[in-house]
């Protein structure tokens, strides 16, 4: 089976399926009510700075698509919303086009839409063979991209039916890229979260960016699960409601990841759904928020549908920014908060203790 | 749309939705029955002294309406019955009669039905404008009040169609009507809470009565959503379900008011509707406790029902107290108590010991 | 309405509507099964001595009814049948028989069946009067007692339509039996539990037995509402439902009161239902346990019935000891067992580090 | 009833009934996901040595069945699987061939096939009367075992018709069957658990394989008194619920053994089902894990659903492995994972620091 046709599967899975599983655990955060905010709600500012351009929000479209026809559309649907509403957006896995060039048209829409704002190449960590600068550089080159997200997937490889199952020498790559790229290295997960143990491997990697992308949103293996019996093949793993779940909620990731360094940029995601939920993840330690399932499936509905959806999750993220007192973004980043027994408990467990963290999240700028 | 129109959404929605969310965690407090009270039924005494006046049990109606015809029966149903049953009663906002003057009698009649007991003046945070002094005392007068209560309602402003959106200078207006005003002034919210952030800005500025109206009943989030449907409004925020339950939960907001200040009298609201609630509000800090909801579902029945209800929240007050072997409200401050995990792990987190904030509540006498 | 027909309305409901509210929370404690008891079914030793005679188990029916002649008949089965099995037999509240003797044999069929056993009188705290120790050894002579049980039921009297309301001068009382009765003085409550604090006024009266009868079983505040309604009243206390769960679980009042002194005889009850329930009570600081409720329902179908129901109950208390390796009751007031985070919680609170109470459990002999 | 009708009972009902029962709490465990493993699936080893051999996977079917023509079929269908997929196997109590020696071959079957692999011999505790060694020497030559099963069922025994409810001197029996046997000892349950009292006991008597057969499997009261009510007998005891549930669950009497002692394999079982399930009990402190109910079920079908039953459990404990970051058995024993609440609070009333455990788990090498 060729690449285009299972990332088509992929499309037609999440847009008929539910996919999603697990839990982010953003439930078990409260944010606390401050009835006298003493700001005015034009004034909430949730502009920051991201990969050296400036964004409306904290927010972006991680990876999703590329390398068929239908993605093409896709890719240009959601460019133009991130155009518009001035958010940034990464593409899907472009080793499509780097094994058949004659699709990379299908991503370079991406920037030929999304001029002014931050555009993130993407490609598997597996897929950087012996010549990692040169394939990123070419991933890169090919949308004109301001960093690339490098991602990790080996839960989602092992249930592939095509799997590739080797997983050594990634970190050794990843520190590789991030010395001799043009443009900065995002890693990210794609839906099981990264532990402190891989935050802090990252962070000695020299990586500056990371993108927990947790459990609690779409389950790749229950993907991958789902396109085998697509395909007729018979699946019974006694074991498999256990691999649905798996994974570090995106709530513990974040805390996890923020816990191993201050310096770094956190992008939070894996079940982002709202704006409320983006307003707990950068109050837990995340820079900003990306989300990928509910843009696809906007997007397939429509430009419109889309472009709606995102405004709404700003004046949602706007309205618990005046609600807890945060007139900007990093005022959002020391907000009063409660973990609840679950969430301490855990942290507790992980050697972080959950009172200091919450007193120490007056995270040192970015430079 | 005029006032008048929107305060009859208001109360229609009231009456026919469900509009209340959330939980007050009032039942995540446990009042230890004492089996030997050493008491007699008929000496227990629920009076407190409350603005002056003296009230038969620690209860008030919180602020309602006014503003149009049927605002006006009703306000005359919970004035005569406030009146007969000794206990205190606030208005709704009078906004209305402030810009329209002829619609000041639905207010009045609570003066002239209530003639013995606190009668509360009302008035919104950001109806203030320049001249807060002038335009506060034109609502006491208009009452002849004994105190006056000012709102705060962010959330539902955020979600109001009209809603005014800037809510700065609102502490400065506070501090101005605490120090000017001929009668003490009362602050509230309208059903998300009293942070102690908040509650500590309060005092500092002087505040000396706060009401803390938390979650756990009527939502006025949901409310206005409910208009917006009603008006035909399509409402698509996909975190809508956060923002029905958000708030601080009552018995939290008294708690966490408590904590600032042993000198200040609370106002336990929002969800309560029962004796036993009401027991439990004063065990855990509060002066006196307030309900709207009921008593407008009540009074919107018949004045009969809306006796019986309040006759019956004394009953049970009496009852729990007895089985606590609390002789009068002083010694109901002061009754053991358990708290759940839920409330001990949330209060941690706070900053509130939960052991010594309950031993330490032998609250001062109020001067 | 007179003794009797109260009385007979009681037997009927608890025959015939659900009147088990509330939570003992014996399942929140766990026994540790110890696979290796070195020990024969056949030598535990379930026997213990109470009130100077000798138990086969640490069991007994605890105060029921007496009065009319169907209690009549119910007495007699309960007395066979504890005669025959050896356990302690408390009788109904004297007072019917005190107020019109005629009735007297309703409660004498209990001396006359169980001979060689326990056997208890009964009278409530308030029908004491200004002669307490006259009534008292009228209602002892009246059955040759073992032991008088005087019932605190305050909870009940404040939900019944004839109650007494006052509740004063009881401890006066108890403590004057307590010095002047021929026989020791049981104090026990009906469904609400003794709080550290009640029994610590008793201990302090010179009160050597206390029956917890905590929350989890019967509901007498539920019996007495029922009553009303079968009697044609309205009832509309909106906190009806708080009361029905109001009191202290059976569990936790057993180790409030515990904590008290080493030294009383503590009698577990309140929805105490089978031997698993009888050892956790004893394994967390009882004596012996009692039940009401069951009794009465297996009595009125047959001896058989009842007969069949307490050995039962012995052969699975048999089994728990076994089970956890307690070749006595001594030592199954020393076995292993955990709490759940409900309990271990509400001990905190209380002044009672859970730990610590496990630790000491080794209680003294009784003398 | 003569020893195969009871086994047989005992198959039909295990196959035909719901006697799962309880919950191992394995759910309660959480491995932690690691998006960077640096491993290849290939190269994962889930080798292990047990018993001096070794096995392709650490996993075992403990004891089931023999004594009867079907058990012979079954036994072979087992023996085959464990020898293909090169796991351990135990055959069930060898009471009925010491019996009535016509019957052995039923167990005999199984060494025959498995040839390779450790075959372990069975016999209950109580069993084995004055002459334990010259009894479990005959069990050992008549399978030619690597090591021989004792197992512990107190339990069973007191629920079952023919019981034999003298459990004295066990302990005694094993302490000689360790010294002077010619394999080791393996002391096991059957469903309810090892505890820690339990565990010390046997390591005092010098025992080195512990099998916790704890609870959340297989429940042999249940099994028991479902046979019951089959030959027709009334079962009322009022406890029987409790007793369905009784038991230490597994996660928990894994972690209790292993905090005795390091040096003592330990056989994780009850309740185990798949991969996962095996990965977390390793994790937290077992050498091996076992399974009968399902390796019953699966047999019973064909040998092709047993074998494809054992190679999806390998599969997914390899997923869990690569997922954790753990390249062979004794990196899992060491991987990160977090207890929940339930665990930590029965763990610290234990006398068993959570935390500690966690960190000590670096278990040294079994000799
Ligand atoms: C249909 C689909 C395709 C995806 N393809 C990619 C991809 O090519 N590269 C990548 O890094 N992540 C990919 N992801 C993962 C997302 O970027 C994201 O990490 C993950 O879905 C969790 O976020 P969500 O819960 O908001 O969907 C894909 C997600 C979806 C739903
Ligand atoms: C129909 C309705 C109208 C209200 N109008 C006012 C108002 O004008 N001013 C005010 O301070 N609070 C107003 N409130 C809020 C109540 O005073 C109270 O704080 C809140 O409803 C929570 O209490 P509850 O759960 O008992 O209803 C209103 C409440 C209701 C239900
Ligand atoms: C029908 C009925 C009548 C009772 N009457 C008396 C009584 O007269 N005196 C008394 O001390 N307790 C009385 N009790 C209370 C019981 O002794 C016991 O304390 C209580 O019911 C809790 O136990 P249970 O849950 O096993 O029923 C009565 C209980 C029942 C069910
Ligand atoms: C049908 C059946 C028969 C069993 N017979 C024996 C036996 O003879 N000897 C023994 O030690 N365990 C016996 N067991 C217990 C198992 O070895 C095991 O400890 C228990 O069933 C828990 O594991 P499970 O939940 O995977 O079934 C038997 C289990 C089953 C289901």
């Amino acid at each position: 089976m060729n690449i285009a046709n299972r990332k088509l599967d992929h499309i037609i899975i999440a847009l008929s399926k539910k996919i999603e599983t697990s839990d982010t655990l953003l439930k078990n955060i409260q944010l606390i009510h401050q009835a006298l905010p003493e700001l005015s709600f034009d004034s909430i500012n949730t502009t920051v700075e991201f990969l050296g351009k400036k964004l409306s929000a904290p927010l972006m479209f991680t990876g999703i698509t590329g390398g068929h026809v239908y993605a093409g559309d896709i890719n240009r649907v959601l460019a133009k919303v991130a155009e518009e509403n001035k958010i940034a957006i990464e593409v899907g896995s472009q080793r499509a086009a780097l094994v058949d060039p004659s699709v990379s048209w299908t991503y370079r829409v991406v920037r030929e839409e999304a001029i002014s704002v931050p555009v993130i190449a993407n490609l598997g960590a597996q897929q950087l063979g012996d010549k990692p600068v040169e394939i990123a550089e070419k991933a890169i080159k090919m949308i004109d991209a301001d960093a690339i997200a490098i991602h990790l997937n080996v839960a989602q490889e092992l249930f592939q039916l095509e799997g590739d199952r080797d997983f050594r020498n990634i970190l050794k790559n990843i520190e590789i890229l991030r010395n001799e790229l043009s443009v900065p290295i995002i890693v990210k997960e794609i839906g099981y979260g990264i532990s402190k143990e891989v935050a802090s491997a990252l962070v000695k990697a020299g990586v500056k960016y990371i993108d927990v992308a947790g459990a609690g949103g779409t389950s790749w293996i229950k993907v991958e699960i789902l396109r085998r019996k697509l395909r007729g093949e018979k699946v019974d793993l006694p074991g498999i409601y256990e691999f649905y779940n798996w994974g570090i909620p995106t709530a513990l990731s974040i805390i996890e990841t923020r816990s191993v360094s201050s310096e770094i940029k956190i992008i939070a995601s894996g079940g982002i759904r709202n704006g409320v939920e983006v307003a707990k993840s950068i109050a837990i330690g995340a820079d900003i928020a990306g989300f990928a399932l509910p843009a696809l499936k906007e997007a397939a509905r429509s430009k419109e549908c889309l472009d709606r959806y995102v405004r709404n999750i700003i004046m949602e993220l706007k309205i618990a920014m005046l609600l807890t007192s945060a007139k900007d973004v990093e005022e959002l980043k020391n907000v009063p908060i409660v973990f609840d027994e679950k969430i301490t408990n855990w942290l507790s467990q992980r050697g972080i203790d959950p009172i200091k963290f919450l007193e120490n999240r007056k995270i040192k700028k970015f430079s």
